[in-house]
């Protein structure tokens, strides 16, 4: 870094020039105007790679996000309320929910569904006790011992918030690391998606409850079997029929455009589906990526660098040409995951900064508030950490705290509690604690335990999302 | 294509499965639920990619997806309303100008400065005459002898309408045959980067001179310098400042994300920064693009495939592993071009499909309107076909048809009109008319033209957008 400080002075002068135009600007024509979001975007990307400078102390570059996000969003704490706009932007918040299930989608695309089905039977265990553990500490311990005085529906509440597990900071954690291949990652991440059905059940059930007195067994058999049935036939049909749509549109289209266009739709149409059943839309995509395999899209390839292949060949000896045809078309038939990338690039940023900026640090000033956090955040880490016992002879910790985060699942829930006037400002600002809490601890713990285990193979960082 | 019927088949029960859940689903959670935009994206993409079976019969890709989405867009004058919440979708529509933002920066990357410049005082000249010509023929002539009774701002909204061109058809169509490089397409492009500056000006001037009664030429002389300035500015200090830039964020990292990261910024940011002066944000994107130049990213790679490289090489003999170098490390240095191109195929056919869901079929079925319609809409041509007369040695037809579209940019002068109370519903479904039918001709018209001149360079048709 040659002049550091005239590469800091041009920012600033640059800063100086985009602030005083950044709200002159909107209402200004008669047609929607969207270029103030395109402005957003552009900040947050920026902001998003200077804040990858974590990774120069060993941190993922999530870390940097989150907290950037943090920073930004308490910003108008201190006076400055210039970024308060970008997180209320309506095609911001589409664009960062575009972009966790673009994550998910690539999460599953990096997965194996071979690799799933070996740890399932632990993922499984993992899962139900992940869920069970902090379900019962909740209700039963933290509820009545650290806020007496509440309805019952509220343990219930409290309880049902501890139990989801938010498989995006841990998925991006493994990514930035290389370590999504080992059988720690494919257990987290089979057990989040099992988690995932599993709290839909429970806020099915607690809803209920809440609003009706009671559920029959039937229903709950319900929610159970219809969650199921759907990820069963996405895998199974899935896999059916990958291979036959890619070849028929084949017939339509060799290019890149028709394989980005097959991978794209088949993520975002399982997000949707699985939005049908009831089940998060990050479960539906994952769920695609875990179906699609590069051998579905051997149809397509890339005429550009296939003509200039056969431009250099055209004078070598036959025994060259034979290993720059292998060793070309191997990167000339882009792997999809190349493809999506660049969408991740652009969107899954955004997703993390905005969660970033969703958290409120004025909620942590109060003592007595902080307190009863602490302790809430305490037993649901212990609930997660004795679920990682269940991880067979992979590494137990490591799957534990893989599960910690509760992320935006764990604000869904306190949400709908809220909606549902069972769950008060109080228990909301706790719960919200506890999920920034177990969001901004789990990458930087998780990454300092998996560079201290030497198990795993070698590490295939790349780029980064 | 083995057994055809079997997959049509298959598509119908898709089609089936997914028809009766697409509108159960809307409002279904506490938080917003992005889910049906999601199916809306995949149903617009899996469109828009069996639409470009007009390859076949030789026509451009983008009229498969304007005529597609003509068609989807008046389903329901036959009782079909499924695709209604589609077009009215407010994040599809900022996913369309995302697109069309997109689009312009991905033209701009393929545009070549040096060329510009060369073909600028053409540019100028095709503009100028392509403003006033088709400027005085609607406010003078088609106006009065064709819509008459009506007042003089009505036919100077008319005329102003008339100037616009929609540069996206045209540079789709450039692109699609692979003729972006040509002469004809650098005037056509660099004129209608003019024609917006011109556009705006008269805009400006006619808006005022309908609700102030009069404009001074102090103002007129403030919007058409600051516009210049900023053209100017971009350009300049973008060529200045792409390569300083690229060296400093290279220091924070390398990687393709990165490289993505700083391009997709300076485009949406120039979109913004024109936004702010009153230029259309395209315009931004497109200078942009033009600026950035794939040697202010040499400081990036993909360490992937150099690593990939570096092991096939280690028992190469010498003069081999040179050549196997060079063929590598040139791919290895992903194209900016190469990243953008995603963002494209997801977002480019969302803004032709939604611009031709658009047009409104029921307006040609007036007889009288009709008539008028045609009749305007030839003198819109002959005005634009005239302006290709001033493009000097290039071939001046496919100049004069390039500028033909109105697309957006018309409507929006339309839709001004309609606000301030100038121009009526009868005029503005002539204006409608008008704008359906220079989109519509042109792609076939120019694509059939540019067939056949042999003179232009060789193609370099790649997978299209």
């Amino acid at each position: 870094m040659r002049k550091p400080l005239r590469y800091l002075l041009s920012a600033l002068v640059a800063w100086w020039l985009l602030t005083p135009t950044a709200h002159a600007q909107e209402g200004a024509g008669a047609e929607i105007d969207y270029s103030v979001t395109f402005l957003y975007i552009v900040i947050v990307l920026v902001i998003a790679k200077l804040s990858s400078l974590v990774e120069r102390i060993g941190q993922p570059a999530v870390l940097g996000e989150l907290v950037a996000g943090v920073i930004l969003g308490n910003l108008v704490l201190v006076g400055i309320p210039f970024f308060e706009p970008l997180r209320d932007d309506p095609y911001i918040r589409f664009l960062a929910q575009l972009g966790v299930v673009i994550l998910l989608f690539q999460v599953g695309l990096e997965s194996d569904v071979t690799e799933m089905r070996r740890v399932g039977i632990r993922a499984l265990l993992v899962a139900v006790v992940g869920v069970a553990l902090p379900f019962m500490f909740g209700t039963l311990l933290a509820g009545p011992l650290l806020l007496p005085g509440l309805s019952q529906n509220a343990y219930l509440f409290l309880g049902a918030t501890l139990t989801a597990t938010s498989v995006g900071i841990t998925a991006r954690v493994f990514h930035d690391l290389g370590k999504l291949q080992t059988s720690e990652a494919q257990i987290v991440l089979g057990a989040a998606v099992i988690d995932d059905v599993l709290g839909l059940v429970i806020l099915a059930v607690v809803s209920a409850i809440v609003t009706v007195g009671s559920i029959s067994p039937a229903e709950i058999g319900f929610i159970i079997v219809k969650a199921t049935l759907f990820l069963a036939a996405a895998i199974v049909l899935g896999q059916i029929f990958a291979p036959r749509l890619g070849q028929f549109f084949s017939v339509i289209h060799t290019g890149t455009g028709m394989k980005f266009t097959l991978a794209i739709s088949f993520g975002l149409l399982f997000a949707y589906l699985a939005a049908q059943i009831g089940l998060a839309p990050i479960v539906g995509a994952f769920a695609a990526g875990l179906v699609l395999d590069p051998v579905h899209f051997r149809f397509f390839n890339d005429p550009a660098i296939v003509e200039d292949l056969d431009r250099e060949l055209k004078h070598a000896p036959t025994e060259w040409a034979t290993q720059l045809r292998r060793i070309i078309e191997r990167h000339a038939n882009h792997h999809v995951q190349e493809l999506i990338a660049p969408i991740g690039f652009l969107l899954v940023p955004i997703f993390f900064l905005l969660t970033g900026m969703d958290v409120h640090l004025e909620a942590l000033l109060n003592p007595t508030v902080l307190a009863i956090s602490l302790g809430i955040t305490l037993i649901a880490f212990i609930g997660k950490i004795a679920a990682g016992m269940m991880a067979g002879n992979a590494n137990k910790l490591i799957v534990g705290v893989g599960m910690i985060p509760r992320g935006e699942v764990g604000l869904i829930f306190a949400a709908t509690g809220k909606a549902l006037n069972v769950v008060n400002d109080e228990v909301f600002s706790i719960i919200v604690i506890v999920v920034i809490l177990s969001t901004l601890v789990t990458p930087p713990l998780l990454a300092w335990l998996l560079k201290r285990v030497p198990n795993s193979a070698g590490s295939d960082h790349t780029a980064g999302f």
